[in-house]
């Protein structure tokens, strides 16, 4: 897909067939680098709808370092199965809250992952 | 940057101003489904070249379950320090592992970040 401004985009579209165990939404935000504050306290305000949200696991704002990024904000949230993601995307809140005019500012692209191979160096 | 299969471009350019703390690598790689298998095969063995080097903290490899995805796998990958990253993607062997003609048929797009916001329900 493309980056989106409609609300109706804004959701990772979830797989047809049955999934089980945790999914992992990357969401990727396209920021003029002037708009950070603007953008990141946005974002923090719509995130305590998520993380309120049954199925919640988890989640990290990622700012990019790269000069060159498309894409200066990613979120990764992972979620206890994609039924509790499609849940959490689904309620009247949940539109509300991503159909805030200043979410137009910020172009987002939404996707749903299954994770395949996990790796922590920290915890062999 | 756009997805790009040249191997110089293979590396996420990394901070011009010192920056401290941890990095996080997101690469994402376009792949047709039906190629599934060589693509996992072959960042597997590229995989372990990077675990093995100073710095190195976790990797996720992650794929799409929305129908629509642009980018079938991402991989999200932990280290140190930009330095540290830096030097694992300067070495003669990283050009080499980069370097397989198999990785042709697989564009990707790296991008380097920082961490905003961690927030992880279950250890609270």
């Amino acid at each position: 897909m493309s980056d989106t401004i409609n609300p109706a985009e804004r959701t990772a579209k979830a797989p047809i067939t049955k999934h089980d165990g945790p999914v992992v939404l990357v969401n990727r935000f396209v920021v003029d680098p002037s708009r950070d504050a603007a953008f990141v306290s946005l974002w923090e305000r719509t995130s305590h709808y998520f993380r309120a949200r049954p199925g919640y696991m988890s989640l990290r704002l990622h700012r990019a370092l790269s000069p060159d990024a498309t894409h200066r904000y990613v979120n990764v949230a992972t979620w206890s199965s994609a039924a509790a993601f499609r849940a959490a995307h689904e309620t009247n809140e949940f539109f509300e809250v991503v159909g805030q005019p200043a979410w137009a500012e910020f172009p987002s692209n939404p996707t749903l992952y299954e994770i395949i191979t996990d790796d922590d160096a920290g915890s062999e």
